[in-house]
């Protein structure tokens, strides 16, 4: 699953950087840090040093979704709309909240941190790229996406607290992030904003 | 004093991400960055874990911060040239910039770095924010906001070498950086361009 | 070669801020971050406290280097293209990924690593220093520049995995990278973009 969400994410990063016409060394680095910067972010909030640098087979994986991705672009023009990617990307955002949320509750910082990490683990790289290509990061602006890793991580955070196993609580984090996900695409949810909520008063 | 200046800062980044029409999860992203991410950058500079992530009462005030943003921007429109809201971001400019020139002095990294997290504790998170939100850091560009906690860290730096005691030395750092920003905002200072220099000549 | 790299990247980037009408306090930051912020990242990422923050020398080389900036740039236009500039420039990206290269070394993360760091040491302070100018890094649009380093890196993991010194490889390093810079600018070298690729087919 991890390296579903590895290749996914490493794909979606590309596919955009080839958009903004990035040459491919910039396409290959914004897809890989879509696809670790995440995790990076939150191994350095936890002080280890990021698995990451020395894992050939990820590096081998996020390569691989942009190498894909490159070989995809120059066939198809909008890929990332794809059911097939966006399917991969919401595996790789509950595989990664699940990561975030387990490492943040070994390193034993709270109930903040572990939704905390599950979200930055689960969207950091996706960020960090949108700020690469001069933007807002999306999962700030609108759809139903980051808050998925949100609910995902809080799911996490209330089983360990009720006594659940880590593989029940991991289990229960990647079927809420995944299926909120799921859902959101599906149904087209978005989180409000205060302008939305001024007028519905 | 901390927690006022938590409040403020998240209060300020979110009123910031409402006018940018961010959704509800990236004002509360926004604030919180606003608020945390100047402490925690200091943490990493350092090599600790942040402390921000197991800290529920920061979390809380920050989230207070927050919460209050979306509150008034229902009501006022630009919350954030109100008076009570710049007093409060000086409180927490002055007391930010404090806690970073401490725990530099803490970690023994030497006059250059006492400034310089002085600094990036004060202005780290704003900075961060202006990002997330796609334009330039705005403490880069004109005001007299940074300059204040330099001035603090400074004097905190100096303080320290001439023998005074921490807690001097502390309200040192935080009535220098407060007073300027005072007379800053009472007197639009700025601090000049090259280019200004250049016509000087 | 350190101390030439230091100042060529502060002169380089607070050259930019000048042009963008940042105010002197932002000017030397986005200088000192230009220099410092590629380093500071590689030593983040291998858990250690970031040098620069406690070298005095360091600080004011790169001080310097802002200095210098704001001096010439209140008498020549375009100081940035400047053949001295330029070659600075070269020896800062060769003697950065070479530093890069031999902290990843020592810290035992693997080839990627090994490549990672020399990139990010390199480039890293450039690519931070255009997102406070609210751009997308230039190292990942065209010009054959992060290449370099990517190159340099790869001949020193290359070398010292064949069992050459560490003397020989460092040396192999700065010379991969300061020779295809140099070829680089003499022949307009650019990395292609997907969108080359497939027209070329």
């Amino acid at each position: 699953m991890n390296a579903v969400g590895l290749a996914a994410f490493a794909f979606v990063g590309a596919t955009k950087a080839i958009r903004e016409r990035f040459d491919l060394f910039g396409v290959a680095v914004v897809g890989l840090v879509t696809a670790f910067a995440g995790g990076t972010t939150r191994d350095l909030l936890v002080n280890r040093v990021p698995l990451a640098l020395s894992s050939p087979v990820e590096i081998a994986v996020g390569t691989f979704g942009v190498v894909a991705a490159v070989g995809v672009g120059a066939v198809v023009e909008s890929a990332n709309d794809h059911p097939v990617t966006v399917s991969a990307d919401a595996v790789g955002l509950a595989s990664f909240a699940t990561a975030g949320a387990i490492v943040a509750t070994n390193a034993e910082i709270g109930g903040f941190g572990v939704v905390a990490l599950a979200v930055v683990n689960a969207v950091g790289g996706g960020a960090f790229a949108d700020v690469l290509l001069d933007r807002s990061p999306f999962v700030l602006l609108d759809d139903f996406y980051a808050s998925c890793a949100f609910l995902g991580g809080l799911a996490y955070w209330l089983a360990v607290q009720l006594g659940a196993s880590g593989e029940l609580s991991a289990f229960l984090c990647v079927s809420v992030t995944f299926g909120t996900r799921v859902l959101a695409v599906r149904y087209g949810w978005e989180v409000p904003t205060a302008q939305t909520l001024r007028t519905a008063d």
